[in-house]
């Protein structure tokens, strides 16, 4: 019960005073004082956070200031919230920050030095002051700034999958961090740091409920305790969103139908939206999964997606809000291939959707495994606005305990070329709307926070947090420097620390994917909880939730043809990409077993037979997470004890998943392909049946 | 984010600086450095806990010396660890102590002073450290020091109702700290924190698993997973026990019976045994729900609970293990009086059980009602030992949010004469033993702890953890005594402080009785979740699940007739007790109507009709919330802001959920007493149907 400075809970915004003495002595120098005119709860908070910052990184209060009166000054407001500000002149420069943009440079006038944050908004100036504070935490120089920033898609923002009761489907840090039960009347110190974080990597919307929807959140009760969020968040720009279930007014309104086109469910939803905005006059709006997994929606009434999403997007348009309709569907009947659907049903649907209608798509068309080839409704719904929905929550890639930094999964969809438009036209670019030209844009995570000490149960999550945030702001940013960000800010600026840590980053999502599916493999998890190897899970009560529906393996090979001749979902999509993965030359290894059937025996790029070369990728995976731990060991003196065991403890437990992805998934392959696990590899610890008789009991996540 | 210093964490054990100048002078010259000879691991705890503590306490590092070398110093350990403490010659004194009690006396000689701790075991040590911290914390004299202090009670015991899902039943303040799913290998420092706590109030057991049990947790994957736990609280004295789920054999042991005569079962639940004792050499034992609300027993199989327990027993006994048998049961068929069915069923069972049971005895004979008198059971088993059973968790006593100090509870209690060997009889002699010689004694408490920052949710529930470990050692202490100590450690030596908030701590166990049960109604509040009051429950599976059962208004009257012309439960205690209770003029008016059924115009002590009476004494809870409230706005300058406004808003909650009880309460008994609520009290702010209609969702505690 000492200080637990070290536990994890200030995340990357650790203020601790600067180690190397130079920067220091630059940084106090230049940052003398505080003016933040203007006094929004939202220039409230930046000048709260300047304050609390500066004072902890230079060592020193740093006083406020109404004016600036010293040498060196830093000054941050709006032209409208600040004299000083608007007599700078910036204003043709301020439109290209837009609404959420700001600048941040070094103004010399008569002799006084100004470090200013400049913003057409308060929202704008908060973010320039996290910006400011992020380049002393890094040790940059500050000197000669000259620095503008403006968010490349609108709405950025966190998926919780919290339910009601405070389980959270598919978390595993703990608990949902919405105690409903006590609010609206108490507000946890907790909400406060939450918008706090969010805010400084850009976040500015969060969706508190579980797609698969409870709709009493939606009764005045929950409401109340809705609003009371909302206004704890509100002075950090951060937007508050529900999820609708599609069947509310049957089961809070006393309808007797949710038929999207019946006009009293229509009145029904608009009635709920107005009264959600007497609550929450800035509500962001809805997300909505129906028809898939169970989930109620308009093919309940044998209507389309479209007609559901519109009803919503009617109600909500004259409040300024939106919907966000999601892509990921289930068919009540099993298709001959699951990765197909999505784009089957929605592709058709392409500009019948109201104007504040964004489909919600996750980055692969099966389900955030450990590694997929881009959604093929990327580029092929050019008249409607699509979403990026990325998951954040490691549910395929090592949940609570395994170390997967996820900047390069994201960074590789974002980057995929859908040649939707000729060649470079990118995922990046259909979501940050400049391909197609759409007027409203949004990129998801699906939240890994939750009631644990250190927000996300593994340290190294909160870097999944912090790059989701920061490449929802700006997809160009590489996945090192986003991990070198975040060792500096959480851990350390020494070089010595830097360089083993972000490589180990880098290499990280790579590594889970070896030991867990490598070469395209996919859906090979435990049943229902996902936690662990299950290639053997069958006979469920849908085949495309099965292991053997996705890897298909039998004596003679194995792999999914997604290609003509099997399901040809390669066909959705464009020429030049279909082409790419339906040759089995040019078909990316990576994606391998994804899009081909294959024998035992085929030869691979490394010259090795197919199955030798599942083993050897099955093998490393464990081999570098023995190399992580290694690279771990070697931090004891950069890292406080805390963290620094708390880390290796996880490690160990990586290396024990590890092995037991390696040796069940090889076992039962091995029942296929009759051969041996090559000369030299690790042979498996025990029998195929000892892992197939591993049932883990209460996993997390629900 | 800054440092969250008060957000409650550290518990009592705060080591800030001591504010008072002249004490700390005086401390600071008389530990000027610490000497606790030996190397156990108790030992070291110790140590590192009085090198913090000290070193926090009196604002500068104190040194650990091998021996003592300077004028004055701190010596700690015991004759074997110890060549000082040997060369003492205190085994006289020490005998006193026996097993975990120990000495603290100031020695003087040859112009040195020592302040010395020594016991016999290094459990001993460890307690009296927390207990000379506990003297430097609350501001006291040190300088002359001749104490020693033995508990009263052998087992001390928390008993978690956790599931292993980490939900807890009747839990308010999060979800369960044990993470079941990182064991063995993620040690949480909470665990160590929480068994710091335990130690600095003597509390020496826990059980971990809720008695609504599960026999996964007795399997070999769970094993290791509660080994790692009893490996992390061993050096702080706590040990670990488990509930045992009856039908264990059956569900885990492929046994076709658990018929305790069995000799399979009964071999079965040897090995069982003795597998836990590999993994943790010094487990505890099993506590045990049988035959009560669904859980299976010995009955199934047409034994006793003797047979049950002593079979557990016969296994346990070998190893030092013991059982805890539940008495609170509930027989298949609803009998006439609920508050009977204990007595009824173990009383005759008096001497059967072998020598390692304990029946364990909740304070009362219905179920931790916010008052009942004490369970008629105490003193009529003079030759089986009764462990008290509290709860420290706020089940029916405004659970997460309100402030009631239940140490006047359990002192109302413990101090209730049971004259079973005449006047003196009292209830604390049967549990310490010293009225029926028994050899073995306990006091359990349903623990209130969560994973909520400050453990416990309402900062105030600490103080019940804290009275109830101080009690289960020493059960003669004063309730106003430990909630100074815990003010003092927890918040504030301040007078100004202490003298209002210890009055309205003392008052506040009253305060909830009034608002939601007063002059000896029970089980009024709503149904299956126990939050918020429900007087109109009736028509559910058992009768005596219901509210009407229990208080039995009618338009004539209202009340429980247990004397002679009712069920005549009152007969279970000793004649003393019945006569004071059946007779309506000695009947002590707390418990009036559990006693006595009266018409709504009897007169009450005051001069008023009953049904006014309870109309005041609800307005007076009522009141009273709103007086601790208004004492607790005048602390504003005696606490930290983030305790103040989560204490603050918490009672903004309990005042109106209080008003809820009242109207709740009153509008419905009004339906029967036709009379009018008093002029000058406040009425209702809705009608009844609005109270009824009232249904809380997802309530906590499940």
């Amino acid at each position: 019960m000492a200080a637990h400075a070290d536990d994890g809970y200030r995340l990357w915004l650790r203020y601790d005073l600067i180690k190397t003495e130079a920067k220091l002595a630059r940084y106090r120098q230049h940052l003398q004082e505080i003016v933040v005119q203007g006094s929004s709860p939202t220039l409230k908070a930046a000048k709260d956070e300047l304050k609390q910052g500066l004072s902890g990184l230079l060592g020193n209060a740093v006083n406020l200031s109404a004016e600036p009166s010293r040498a060196f000054t830093l000054v941050a407001g709006t032209p409208k919230s600040s004299a000083f500000i608007s007599s700078l002149n910036v204003s043709t420069r301020l439109q290209e920050a837009g609404q959420e943009g700001y600048l941040l440079f070094t103004h010399k006038t008569n002799g006084r030095t100004c470090t200013v944050i400049a913003a057409n908004t308060d929202a704008g100036v908060l973010y320039g002051a996290f910006h400011l504070l992020r380049l002393l935490q890094t040790e940059q120089d500050i000197t000669s700034l000259n620095l503008s920033s403006a968010p490349k898609t609108q709405h950025r923002i966190l998926n919780h999958w919290d339910n009601l009761d405070r389980t959270v489907e598919r978390g595993y840090s703990g608990f949902s961090l919405w105690d409903w039960h006590k609010l609206p009347e108490y507000i946890d110190q907790r909400y406060i740091d939450y918008a706090r974080a969010n805010a400084s990597i850009g976040i500015n919307g969060t969706v508190l409920t579980n797609v698969n929807a409870n709709s009493l959140v939606l009764t005045e009760e929950y409401l109340q305790k809705v609003a009371a969020l909302a206004n704890a968040f509100r002075p950090y720009g951060l937007k508050v969103y529900l999820t609708a279930r599609f069947s509310s007014p049957l089961e809070i309104g006393g309808l007797k139908t949710a038929d999207p086109l019946n006009p009293e469910v229509q009145a029904w939803w608009k009635r709920k939206v107005q009264e959600i905005y007497r609550h929450i006059p800035d509500f962001g709006g809805f997300l909505v999964k129906a028809n898939s997994e169970g989930q109620p929606g308009p093919q309940n009434y044998g209507r389309t997606h479209a007609d559901g999403a519109n009803m919503m997007a009617d109600a909500l348009a004259p409040m300024g809000g939106i919907v966000m309709w999601r892509a990921f569907v289930y068919d009540n009947n099993v298709p001959d291939d699951r990765a197909k659907q999505a784009y089957n049903e929605f592709k058709p649907l392409d500009g019948t959707f109201r104007k504040n209608v964004l489909v919600q798509v996750k980055n692969g068309a099966i389900d955030f495994q450990p590694r997929e080839p881009f959604h093929p409704l990327f580029g092929a719904m050019p008249r409607t606005p699509l979403m990026m929905e990325f998951q954040i929550t490691q549910e395929y890639l090592g949940q609570g305990t395994h170390l997967a930094y996820l900047a390069p999964l994201y960074k590789e969809v974002l980057e995929s070329d859908t040649y939707a438009k000729g060649k470079g036209s990118t995922v990046a670019k259909v979501v940050d709307g400049s391909l197609h030209q759409y007027t409203t844009t949004g990129m998801a995570g699906v939240a890994n926070i939750g009631t644990d000490r250190n927000w996300t149960g593994h340290h190294f999550g909160q870097a999944n947090w912090y790059s989701f945030g920061r490449l929802a702001w700006d997809h160009t940013l590489a996945s090192d420097q986003m991990a070198q960000e975040w060792l500096r800010m959480t851990f350390s600026n020494e070089d010595a620390f830097l360089q083993p840590t972000r490589k180990m980053m880098l290499r990280s999502h790579e590594t889970v994917v070896n030991y867990m599916t490598p070469l395209g493999l996919h859906h090979i998890m435990g049943w229902n909880h996902h936690y662990g190897p299950g290639p053997w899970i069958k006979d469920k009560p849908r085949a495309d939730w099965t292991s053997v529906y996705y890897h298909r393996a039998t004596e003679k090979g194995i792999g999914f043809d997604r290609t003509k001749t099997g399901s040809n979902a390669v066909a959705q999509y464009f020429a030049p990409v279909e082409k790419l993965f339906s040759s089995l030359k040019n078909c990316p290894e990576k994606y391998l077993l994804w899009f081909h059937h294959l024998p035992w025996d085929y030869k691979v790029s490394s010259g090795r037979i197919l199955w030798d070369e599942l083993c050897y990728r099955y093998a490393e995976g464990v081999n570098e997470v023995r190399d992580m731990q290694q690279t771990w060991e070697q931090q004891q003196n950069h890292v406080d004890p805390e963290r620094f065991k708390h880390v290796q403890t996880f490690l160990k437990i990586q290396e024990k998943e590890a092995r037991w992805w390696r040796d069940a998934c090889l076992l039962y392959f091995q029942t296929f392909s009759k051969r041996p696990i090559p000369a030299g590899l690790e042979k498996p610890a025990h029998d195929l049946e000892y892992y197939q008789r591993i049932e883990p009991k209460f996993a997390p996540g629900i």
